[in-house]
């Protein structure tokens, strides 16, 4: 389950915290059926079938929060909507099954740009050996209303696990997949609409690493938040070096903590460490310690401060 | 992949047609992918895991459109969320195995009330044995923006096979688990609130009738579309008795034919019926022939009159 990701800039943030409201599903969400391996509040879900365990997880795109619809190129709406319900595979290092996809699209959307927008979800699935099996197509009253599109993916474990976000160790290192901060730029139209879902890259770390990979996120949220997810689900302390993360031109680390839509992986792993994996360069950035006593879950060393750092990332928060 | 339904007199019906929408995406999904054994166009698409089957169907709910949320209590709108995907499952007479919700919120619907409605759809899910395993949420921006919940269910097979909308034959009895018309009354609030996925009485019609069951619907975009979608996928004719036809007080069977969102059951059956089944009262009301050249898909037989009638249901249409 993810907290909704926002491209405004966050002077504009509006609504509820969508975090609490999380946390109240996932503690009221019972698991009395012996058939849920992982309830809500990782990146997938993962459920017992006969002679096999099956992930799905379901993500929203919505005008004028995720993406700008009139800005933008179809085909990269209907990509995006697909590829960020997609990085949820890679954040568990899985393997795509099938996806299906809903949209409530406003009436005046047009039938041809309907069909650009599920064409571009499809054959992105597509390409990532996800097909489309099913959806739903429904439309606004109004034409004011904003298009919004929810994508379900379904994979399978790779081997006999999957990667959560609960398991990191103390002494573990803490590694992303590569450098973040600013992929809304230039003006919402950036690197968040074309990045590739590290599906490939995730099953070779867990390849890789084998039982020495403890837990892995992908980064939607920004680095601070995600890296908090996984600190808080394996009740330890990640502490973050400024001087070691990687950053895109034009971001210091507090961008690259806070701006989020990287799509990159972070994980935690154990023992010597590769610098590149399946040719991609691998960035350790920071470690694992005990949690102190009502400690942050993430703090950052910058010189001679070290900072909270859990909540640098994206959230709604009431103005 | 269903058509959306709609809550409004067809009067004040606008937008464009969404099944010519969902033509397109039917007839573009390739299924290249050999692990694809239902794609789009059935009540759920299915695929092949390692060592067993998996149905996934996503429907969504959208304030105005399928409920107005004003006038309805929370319990009811995430219950009718959640029951009418889990009615895909029994068009297919399977077993429920998990689901997914996402929600997009307007930003003033508040926390306590957008617990409620979350309460609502997994309390309603794990009563029909549906544990909720993932999930999203988000805001609109705009407080004037309509609530947009999606669910996505998953299931199983029961025994060797699905029932699925294709592959009623010639000679086969139209058959229906009750009776229709005025599920939206009164004012909205009746018996689409309220119905009782038909899941177990689904599987205890396969396990009767076991291979003289043709093919499977749920009837949520009323008898005559819908009975068109299986004449459709089986290349058939169905003709349907006027007299015939349960309907529900009040109504006749023009209101049974159009009215939708009665979620009863409509199958195809060879051979000797059981007017019985599960405690339910099974009512022929029609049966399979030859389709005529160009001829349509339905017809109801209403004393001298025979009337096309796989038009008779709802769809949004171009005022």
């Amino acid at each position: 389950m993810e907290v909704c990701r926002q491209v405004d800039p966050p002077s504009k943030l509006s609504g509820m915290r969508e975090s609490a409201l999380l946390q109240h599903i996932y503690q009221s969400t019972s698991r009395v059926d012996r058939r849920v391996l992982i309830g809500p509040g990782d990146d997938m879900g993962m459920v017992q079938l006969t002679g096999t365990q099956l992930l799905a997880a379901v993500d929203q795109l919505i005008d004028g929060r995720h993406v700008i619809v009139a800005k933008t190129p179809l085909s990269l709406v209907g990509r995006k909507a697909m590829t960020r319900s997609l990085s949820d595979i890679a954040a568990m290092a899985a393997a795509p099954v099938a996806c299906l996809v809903a949209a409530t699209l406003p009436p005046d959307f047009g039938e041809e740009r309907a069909n650009e927008l599920f064409d571009a979800m499809r054959d992105t699935a597509r390409q990532y050996g996800c097909p489309l099996i099913g959806g739903d197509i429904a439309f606004h009253k109004d034409a004011s209303y904003p298009m919004v599109c929810s994508v379900t993916v379904l994979a399978e474990p790779v081997g006999p696990r999957v990667i959560t976000r609960g398991g990191a160790k103390i002494g573990d290192t803490i590694c992303v997949t590569g450098p973040m901060g600013g992929s809304l730029e230039p003006d919402g139209l950036g690197r968040h609409l074309t990045f590739e879902p590290r599906i490939e890259l995730a099953q070779q770390i867990a390849s890789h690493y084998g039982e020495r990979l403890h837990a892995m996120i992908d980064i939607s949220d920004g680095l601070g938040r995600d890296a908090s997810h996984i600190a808080k689900m394996s009740d330890v302390q990640i502490r973050l070096n400024a001087s070691s993360i990687p950053c895109n031109p034009g971001c210091d680390w507090r961008r690259a903590l806070r701006d989020g839509e990287d799509y990159e992986l972070c994980f935690a792993v154990a023992g010597e460490l590769k610098s590149q994996i399946g040719g991609s360069e691998i960035h350790p950035v920071g470690n694992v310690v005990e949690l102190p006593q009502g400690g942050p879950h993430v703090v950052i060393k910058d010189r001679d401060l070290t900072i909270a750092a859990s909540d640098m990332g994206w959230e709604h928060r009431k103005d």
